[in-house]
């Protein structure tokens, strides 16, 4: 049994066209209604038979499914829930996938405050966007968090977790407001980080853009991979989950700040500790399947 | 016409072992001799078969060399030209692999101010250590910087030069102090952010270690590969580029704080701006070879 049979895709980047394709490859039968607000991206999906069927308005794509999965940037959201209010069916199940989930739950329910809505964020991407980066297995192996509001019917949420399980997610259900908080760590912070280091880089005098570029290979170029990630996407995120990304700013801040007053006062056995407790951490990413112990990812032996 | 027909190395870590086998796959009629202070380190060195001859102390690998290079981590190299001080042949070229320049000229040059002396940093790596980590193509479409002292005998950088081009690397040649500054930017400062954020993730009290590391697919874990490279070169290095690193992290602070008041006032523009910016660093990155653009690696297609 199908957890659905008429899925509704809005937003048609990465993440969205990822679940279109990624539900055409493992459940075949199942329809699949995608809508995207920009006309460009609306042709390529057409072009590149991303769904069943590509809607020129979001209330057309929802009007008979059973599913809809908003994948839009966070703050889209609101207005993306506005624009199906009319034509979403009372017994559909609305998702989203946001990276920040309080806000965006407060946004939607602000809308549609009866809807069934069972967000479920998968931690998986690339820094590529738009509909020609999706591809059907970015969700295998990964984990999908549901953060559906207290009372959610637990149908619906067996459900929504079930589809997950057949794209290949492992699959986790957590409060929204811890979730913001696991995330800010996971993945905001990193995300600010490396957007701030490649912005420094850019604005050095005394060393050269093109040695920067040149010389990448010693440790910026990962950095500059995720800070390639969509701008839109990652502003509505940090300004979405503001408190919680605070909260790791303070603290990342503190602790460089420790490092610095290390390095200024010759303190190796500070740096050292550190260095060495931080391999550890390393290893259980590594153990647990979250990233590949190739050195390099293997881009040093082609 | 080889460069070298008798090549020491010193030091069989990750750079010294790929030294050792791209020399042999390359230039498979010169002589390599290796020898590294850890009696471990020497038995697997052995074992695996990666020189000629392993010897049991620095000055019998040294003797009869026409190329010796220290592969040692920058603290211990002035230790390690001492040790080979009364055995170093006077014609030798005396060279060596460090992340940082200047200081460690300064130490060699206090005890061998006769040598000549012919630095050659590769910009390659991965987070692996040990003699088993290395491998003979690490080198291949990197940039190795040359960083010979002023009157330095132009034939022999141009036969440290051939080798390294040999090995498949292209070589520029720099100043010293100009090295450690474009080093502090593209290298050192993304180590120091990605050591700290790791440490900064291991320390949360609302996040559990085991969600930090379940959920490091959204970015974190790209940091911790950097941050899993080996804590006694690391340490060395921030200590012995001091000045370059404090100076690149300060205008990482003062970046950071920036964008930390953008997110508190609710700016999105800056970030954006800011988001653009950093986008099209990673495409001249991409464009000059320097990193792949598959996404995630190829990782997510695996």
């Amino acid at each position: 049994m199908l957890p659905f049979s008429r899925v509704s895709i809005i937003g048609l980047g990465l993440i969205g066209s990822s679940l279109a394709r990624a539900i055409r490859a493992e459940m075949p039968t199942v329809r699949v209604t995608g809508h995207d607000a920009s006309p460009d991206v609306r042709e390529i999906a057409r072009r590149i038979d991303l769904a069943d069927d590509i809607t020129d308005t979001a209330g057309a794509a929802v009007t008979d499914a059973d599913l809809v999965v908003l994948c839009v940037p966070p703050g889209a959201m609101g207005a993306v829930a506005a624009d199906i209010a009319a034509d979403l069916p009372a017994e559909a199940i609305l998702s989203e996938v946001a990276s920040c989930q309080a806000s965006v739950i407060a946004a939607i329910r602000a809308i549609l405050p009866n809807a069934t809505l069972v967000p479920a964020h998968p931690v998986a991407g690339t820094e590529n966007s738009g509909p020609e980066a999706g591809f059907a297995s970015l969700f295998k192996g990964r984990w999908c968090i549901l953060t559906p509001p207290e009372g959610t019917d637990a149908t619906a949420i067996a459900r929504v977790e079930e589809l997950w399980r057949r794209l290949g997610a492992d699959v986790e259900i957590m409060d929204p407001v811890h979730h913001d908080l696991v995330l800010a760590v996971t993945s905001h912070l990193p995300h600010l980080i490396a957007y701030t280091i490649v912005g420094t880089a850019n604005d050095l005098e005394g060393v050269t853009q093109s040695e920067v570029i040149k010389y990448s290979a010693g440790g910026f170029r990962d950095f500059t991979r995720i800070a390639a990630s969509d701008p839109t996407m990652w502003r509505d995120v940090f300004l979405a989950n503001k408190d919680a990304v605070l909260e790791m700013l303070q603290r990342f801040s503190e602790d460089l700040s420790h490092l610095q007053r290390a390095i200024r006062w010759g303190d190796g056995d500070t740096l050292f500790d550190l260095f060495t407790r931080t391999r550890a951490v390393r290893r259980s990413i590594i153990e647990q399947g979250q990233d590949d112990a190739a050195p390099d990812f293997g881009r040093a032996h082609s």
